[in-house]
């Protein structure tokens, strides 16, 4: 507790302090900004020994110092600037002045530059999660640094940094393309300059990347910042999009800015530490305590990463910035937002908007863990009356990932012809979507990095894992897959996340097996990063995957059937969860295959000449084109 | 198949016959109506042979023949009247006339009686619902009736009739007001002259009333029209509220509409038989298939159970004006309806905008047995943007009773205490609420003659058994309880529903134990009574558990609180789920306890004068009214 109080012991201190002090500047944020940018409001973080005791002015053709603001902090000073349409790139000299005593500081104002970027991701995308230091290896020489708080790295150990990096990443371009993904998500890559620690015997490490210690610096042990400018160059060069990992809630307890609050109320504060109840119900649940809200939405995360106060205006202009300088920076398309539930909301649609505002494209979806469609949509653009409406274009689809992990589990099982069961828990839940206003802007998943693989989740079963993937790239909604599932990485979560983490074999020089070439597969994860590549091609090439319409029929004795339609085209997907082979008569589904008299397994090539009764293996999931 | 289509060869024969026949009127529904009801339009079904066949004329003064509608069937004819304002009590000459021939049949305008009708059900309200043929005999003269389709009684057979009726229900308003029961609903009483059968074993019986034969008669084994006027009567007399059991969806495949068609369209007629999928996904499923959704509403109930066809104007008038006719001709007070979900929605919404003009009070709320709230919100007045928007006031809130039935499952167990265990259920579903315009209107319940008996879904656990009722008599909604749970009737639903509807233990003359009376009841059914009766009564006397707001808190270890509060007091219910004591400190709680220095168990009456830590014995369920 004692160390997150230790700004108190300072802010008393400073006045004392200040007296000798020479004023300066030593770090302005967002660290440059650009002319030409729709909102011409930026709010400087100026940082620095008594900066806030100055009185500063600006001279810059178009940039005009509306306001200084001074906090508690002496050492800060944030600064309005309007920067007008006409204003020309260069250094803008920021002067602070304190009796006789002038300190300067430049401050870039750069021309945007052209190259793609905030391309979104849509439902004709196939997003891969891949986490960075678990992913590839292409820079021995940033593996580790002497001067960072963790300054090991060991790929026998699951907690420190195994040396995974973007220069490694970029290298598997190739591979992602041939595998039929279209864009790619990284966990964050921004400085986790964390120690680590063992807090009785729970081992805290950050190469996951969620406790940000510099919102303006690509973590060194990743390729730094210029790094992911080129991997995101090359990605788009190759037409891979690139989801940004944004997290707003909470910072890592070494954060620069933790070392000298501006003000107590940077952060959510407590009388005595208090996590999160990680329970989403009070925010929604018209009948809640406003204790039980508050302890959800302001309780801390975990102790080592402070929750950040969104309501301060100063903590929200600067985590808004941060987000417009990194999508303008490195030219990102997506952005997925870390623990969304737990973020302020009215903050959060500030944040939204202002980043749709300078990139209308860009498709945002937060992370929102939640167990029924009702919470879920409240997280998202949608059509419940709740006191308070959120702006999100997406979310992640965690109740569809539940109903489908639930079906696969009684796939084969008497279950799976149960009134509730098997298929049903699919169907059910997509007959929900009425609750949002598109649930084609939902990402679709499987699994993740904070949850058993999903392999393992259905028994280490490769016809489930098929049935599995083929909802996943056909059904509505935008498709994430976690990296290695292509090639069969399985594994249950273990406290520390570790084992669903583990490296990719063949990212690292050396490495006994390369999963990355069909030759350093098995004949079976041939077998599934066939299927994987095969659907997900088709997939990218037929529109009627993205945008056509959904229409699913009642699941009866365990089959489920669904098409997806447009003016282009219709595609059958006709799933049979028994463990016995069935013969399906399609009259029923006439509204959809009236007029189509042959049709073809997108799989197999096979072609059918009769669709009068399709015959439907155990444990399958058949995906036909339909042709006339 | 064949019998329900007998129909087509009577219309086809029906010219052919005409010729001979002389034209009569048998029958006029509805069979009377009023002068000064709101809506002065009136649709009369007239029947009889060649009756649709006359010229119609009416010379009363206020009443205008509109216009005459004949159909396929010659034996109907609807004549469209307006009764001003200005029109007087009396027998209205309904004259027929076919070239020479004329007929002539009165038909009555009554003056609305003053007598109290349609005064609602609210929060305030604690239902108890019956089925009139197992509570209680009180005229063994109409146990039976040749002249009827079943013509049997025998209460040692659970398909047959028992002989209960509304003359021993009348015997019993003592009983349920000293219960502290404020209204009563039976099952249909409605005439529901059907034979008794037998399916391929499965016995078809029509002593729980669904299947009408007539909906303007009183099923005489109940003591017929002047019976239920009686019971009324009484029961508003004792201050209590009678709700009306109302079915549209289907008649009794006797019913004497079914003899001789209108029309082939009044039934959802299908090629071949069609059942409903009793699927309500496909009604609300944006992603739904036409056939799906048409099953689900216009397949059959059962075989014998004919579906009506709504959308059908002149079945969609008669029902409507039967509904009418039931509030004003016996003064009932609110509404449920059978299986709403299986009818045509936007008639539903008609028949219930047409019920609120006439009785802005009455309370309506229908039967859709669905498993999740946003199905369920789609049947109640709610807050999802659906395509469909509801006018029904209420609802039987069927997936709360699945939550409370799934916590007290887990009551006493290791799952009490987890993640989404126990009182999670029940909070968790509460926590949803936002669906609805106004959870406090709907219908809340333990079980009821369709399911497993409360007591038997609990493990007769007596201590579960109270945490349970404590749950319904102390949340938000209007609470119902099947007749038997106060006196500890048990038993699981077999295939005929027959186990779970047994005679109330004295209701018969002759009963060798009469449970009505505290002498005849064991002392462990006694318990239960009083504890019904003691929190029953105290409900009713305190206005802060009928609109009082709820606030309830998120549950910890098994403990769950909630609160009721308003001007007049603050009600605080501490549940303990798990199968130890605990000691609950209450500083949690301040939002709602601050002031309040002291307590009384509402039960025990015991004065509780330290409220910073409750001590809540294992399994119970402790209901508090706080003092300053």
């Amino acid at each position: 507790m004692k160390q997150r109080y230790s700004w108190l012991l300072l802010v008393l201190l400073f006045p004392l302090l200040s007296v000798a002090q020479t004023p300066a500047i030593t770090r302005i944020n967002p660290t440059n900004w650009w002319v030409g940018m729709k909102n011409g409001n930026v709010q400087l973080l100026v940082y620095g020994p008594q900066a806030g005791t100055m009185t500063y002015t600006i001279a810059y053709p178009g940039v005009k110092l509306v306001k200084t603001n001074t906090v508690e902090n002496p050492n800060y000073a944030f600064l309005d600037l309007t920067i007008a349409a006409t204003a020309k790139p260069g250094q803008v000299q920021i002067v602070g002045k304190k009796g006789t005593q002038t300190v300067t500081q430049a401050w870039e104002l750069r021309a945007r530059d052209n190259s793609p970027k905030a391309q979104g991701v849509t439902a004709a995308d196939f997003i891969y999660l891949a986490m960075p230091d678990r992913f590839a290896n292409g820079d021995a020489s940033n593996d580790k640094f002497a001067d960072l708080r963790d300054p090991g790295s060991d790929r026998a150990n699951p907690f420190l940094r195994h040396g995974g990096d973007l220069k490694g990443a970029a290298q598997r371009i190739g591979y992602l393309k041939d595998l039929g993904v279209t864009a790619v998500w990284f966990t964050p890559l921004i400085e986790n300059n964390q120690p680590l620690t063992n807090e009785g015997g729970t081992m805290r490490a950050s190469y996951h990347g969620y406790g940000f210690t510099d919102q303006y610096n690509i973590d060194k042990r990743f390729g730094g910042n210029e790094a992911y400018k080129a991997y995101v160059q090359q990605a788009h060069a190759a037409g891979l999009k690139v989801v940004q990992d944004a997290v707003y809630n909470h910072v890592g307890n070494t954060h620069w800015i933790l070392q000298d609050l501006p003000m107590k109320s940077w952060l959510h504060q407590w009388p005595t530490y208090t996590n999160t109840s990680y329970r989403y119900n009070p925010i929604t649940d018209p009948h809640a305590a406003q204790i039980d809200r508050k302890i959800s939405l302001d309780g801390w995360f975990v102790p080592f990463l402070p929750d950040l106060n969104q309501g301060n205006p100063y903590v929200a202009n600067y985590l808004i910035e941060n987000a417009i300088w990194v999508v303008e920076n490195f030219g990102i398309d997506a952005w997925r937002i870390d623990t969304y539930m737990y973020n302020d909301q009215p903050f959060m649609n500030r944040c939204n908007a202002a980043l749709l505002a300078e990139y209308p494209r860009l498709h945002i979806f937060g992370e929102s863990m939640v167990s029924n469609v009702v919470d879920q949509a409240y997280y998202t653009r949608n059509k419940i009356d709740f006191p308070f409406k959120s702006n999100q274009p997406g979310t992640i689809d965690f109740v569809l990932e539940d109903a489908m992990l639930a079906a696969l589990r009684e796939t084969g099982t008497p279950a799976a012809t149960g009134w509730d069961g098997g298929p049903q828990h699919v169907y059910q839940t997509l007959a929900q979507d009425v609750v949002y206003q598109d649930p084609n802007k939902l990402v679709t998943l499987l699994d993740n990095h904070d949850k058993n693989r999903f392999l393992s989740e259905i028994g280490d079963d490769l016809d489930k894992y098929k049935i599995g993937l083929t909802w996943l790239l056909t059904t509505r909604g935008i498709p994430s897959m976690y990296y290695g599932t292509e090639i069969l990485m399985k594994n249950f979560k273990d406290p520390t996340d570790a084992e669903v983490r583990r490296d990719f074999p063949g990212g690292w020089p050396g490495d006994k097996e390369d999963k990355f070439t069909a030759a350093g597969r098995s004949a079976r994860e041939n077998e599934a990063f066939d299927f994987v590549k095969s659907l997900a091609t088709y997939r990218r090439d037929h529109k009627v995957l993205h945008e056509g319409k959904l229409m699913q029929y009642l699941p009866e004795n365990g089959l489920y059937v669904y098409f997806r339609y447009d003016a282009t085209g219709t595609v059958m997907v006709a799933t049979n969860t028994t463990d016995k082979p069935a013969g399906l008569p399609t009259a029923r589904f006439s509204e959809r295959m009236s007029g189509f008299t042959k049709g073809r397994n997108v799989l197999t090539k096979a072609p059918l000449n009769d669709l009068a009764t399709l015959q439907l293996p155990a444990k399958t999931a058949v995906v036909l084109e339909l042709a006339k």
